[in-house]
């Protein structure tokens, strides 16, 4: 067995849905450990089990190069989505079939992790300061994941100039797909106040469903954007209405809806909201946003150049610097330092049987430490 | 205590919420035996307790005049709506407070039942024929109600030249409104489906929502009529927008809407529902109609002037033809025979505190007498 395939197996072995915390943090220490990383643990959150505010674990793992060197950062998340039912194997006891490795993470994202991991062995301590980024809270509410890891490195003076975080951006093939930037990401909630009544007698009534049908219409004949050079178009898509009433004859008091808008560099969260606001107003409403993210981009230069390099050079592939899906924690690793994301093949994440095939681990493993080398020697 | 109180009084004490049966019935037939009518009781519906088949009482009067004579029917209903909570005397324990005699059922209907039998009291048996056509099922599915007993009628050969529904007519004062005719009602399920998908990758999705949004916007614009002589315009209404959709970043597969409509007799149930068809269809969905009745319309003429003559010489208002309002059993009777309604002031119908003036008892008997006399010497 190669070494990445152990630390995988070591990772994918501990249980760990979000919020992550022991067992799992406890392997990623005795890993970084004996390689000469400095690793601090902490916990954060004090709610009950179940809601946002449970506690979760972080890590921060640095190796210090020569004074003055540079410092690159490896970042990801040790917590996976719940593994759901009907796995042919179970999801926490990692077991290779045929060129596969099974198990919940194996792609999102310990299998990428143990990649890091065995990528640093190969890396000399004296190339330059290495760091690993690490939570156990990105697949859930994310409130004291990453946030925290940042505050703990500014507090500590870590200062990383660029950042690889771990998710798995490639697609059909390992090293096909990187993202150098991702949409921002706003919830609104509609609502329309009417007075209810009886169907028979409207003029008694003020149905709030019409006003809240002509904002839907207006809302979705909106145009965002065209799109800019590294991003698509921003969409905006109503993601729920919502007057369940049981009673045919009655006209009800409320109307509410709700959409969801990825959007791209040409907006800000707080720009939407307020676009988004008057026009729900315009139709007699209002709209409650909460932002999930705002948008980033690290423009192709000479980071996604180096991680364009090491892709070519064992894949033969050109990896699309793509800023497509959903969002990460890259979104707040941004305010840090140019961000990266590049990872394994994410056609089985989030699913059952979700599987890495074996020799992708060896091969993204060394594609990171020559990100890591090259990154360091700029 | 005059008579017709007497008779409130004795069918407000027994409760009788939809779906009626027994003693309120036993207390009607009491009153109408002595007065030389034959009665026939007969239940329909075998269901559970709770259920639309639930077994309903219906009850058919009849006193017979010379061979030959006209037949004037009375209609009505001995169920009531739940009384609810808060009441100031117990809803079927009926009680005199000042002018007002209080109970469940005091206007919506059994105080007008009173006067319809206090009012044959006084009508002499040569006159004609009179008949009562009383169910148990009109608040409630109304399905094995005044059907019910329009079967029954056919089947034995009773056919009224004319019949009155004592339906709470009045608004302000006993005699200011007749209802000539009722607008027809169509509650309609609008669905359409799409493929449900990540809000990241709408591309791979198919978000139902504004198609169904763009449907009822089309639909909320729609001028039905202008109205006719008689009825107002048509009128659409959007009773329920239903996606309920707890994940925030998930498009749904299936949005769905509800519409009730009031409609007049430029339409029928089958016009519309085709017609709303044709534009759910148009935006990729589909439409589920079920028609609760038809129209109908008694045009003005010799029946509502014998009621309105009636009412001015008691009342001395005169009472407006009107066809507002919700729908009744006179859209079932209205297949029999030309069906007026008009009987006590409404105000309190459905509320609790229900309450009827005791002196509208006494001037509604002597109204009812007058139409039946009139009616049958037409």
């Amino acid at each position: 067995m190669t070494q990445v395939l152990d630390l995988a197996k070591r990772l994918l072995a501990a249980p760990s849905v979000t919020p992550a915390t022991g067992p799992v943090f406890d392997a990623m220490e005795a890993m970084l450990a004996p390689l000469g990383f400095e690793v601090t643990r902490f916990r954060r959150g004090d709610g009950e089990p179940g809601s946002p505010e449970e506690a979760v674990e972080n890590l921060f793992a640095i190796r210090r190069g020569p004074e003055g060197s540079r410092h690159f950062a490896f970042a990801g998340h040790l917590d996976v989505v719940p593994p759901g039912d009907g796995w042919t194997s179970a999801p926490f006891e990692p077991e290779e079939r045929g060129e596969l490795l099974y198990g919940r993470g194996a792609v999102d994202m310990k299998g990428s992790i143990a990649c890091m991991v065995d990528a640093v062995a190969n890396v000399p301590a004296d190339a330059g300061t290495i760091s690993f980024i690490i939570t156990g809270d990105e697949e859930g509410p994310a409130l004291h994941g990453t946030r925290a890891l940042i505050d703990f490195m500014k507090a500590e003076g870590h200062q990383p100039d660029l950042c690889l975080v771990g998710e798995p951006t490639s697609v059909n093939r390992l090293g096909d797909m990187m993202k150098i930037g991702r949409r921002g990401s706003v919830n609104i909630w509609l609502e329309v106040e009417g007075a209810q009544g009886h169907v028979a007698y409207p003029h008694l009534a003020d149905n709030p469903i019409p006003k809240l049908v002509a904002m839907l219409a207006e809302l979705d004949a909106l145009v965002l954007d065209e799109g800019t050079d590294w991003f698509q178009p921003s969409n905006l898509e109503i993601t729920e209405i919502d007057t369940p009433n049981r009673a045919h004859n009655v006209i009800p008091a409320k109307a509410k809806a709700r959409i969801s808008i990825r959007f791209n560099d040409c907006h800000s969260g707080a720009s939407l909201s307020e676009k988004i606001g008057a026009i729900a107003q315009k139709h007699g409403g209002q709209a409650l946003p909460i932002i999930s993210g705002e948008p980033f981009l690290t423009p192709p230069g000479e980071f996604s150049d180096i991680i364009a390099s090491a892709v070519k050079a064992e894949t033969g592939l050109d990896p699309e610097p793509s800023t497509t899906g959903g969002t990460s924690d890259a979104r707040f690793l941004r305010a840090v330092c140019p961000v990266i994301e590049f990872g394994l093949c994410n056609a089985t994440m989030h699913k059952r049987d979700e599987a890495v095939a074996i020799e992708d681990l060896s091969t993204l493993s060394r594609i990171y430490a020559a990100i890591a080398k090259d990154a360091l020697a700029l």
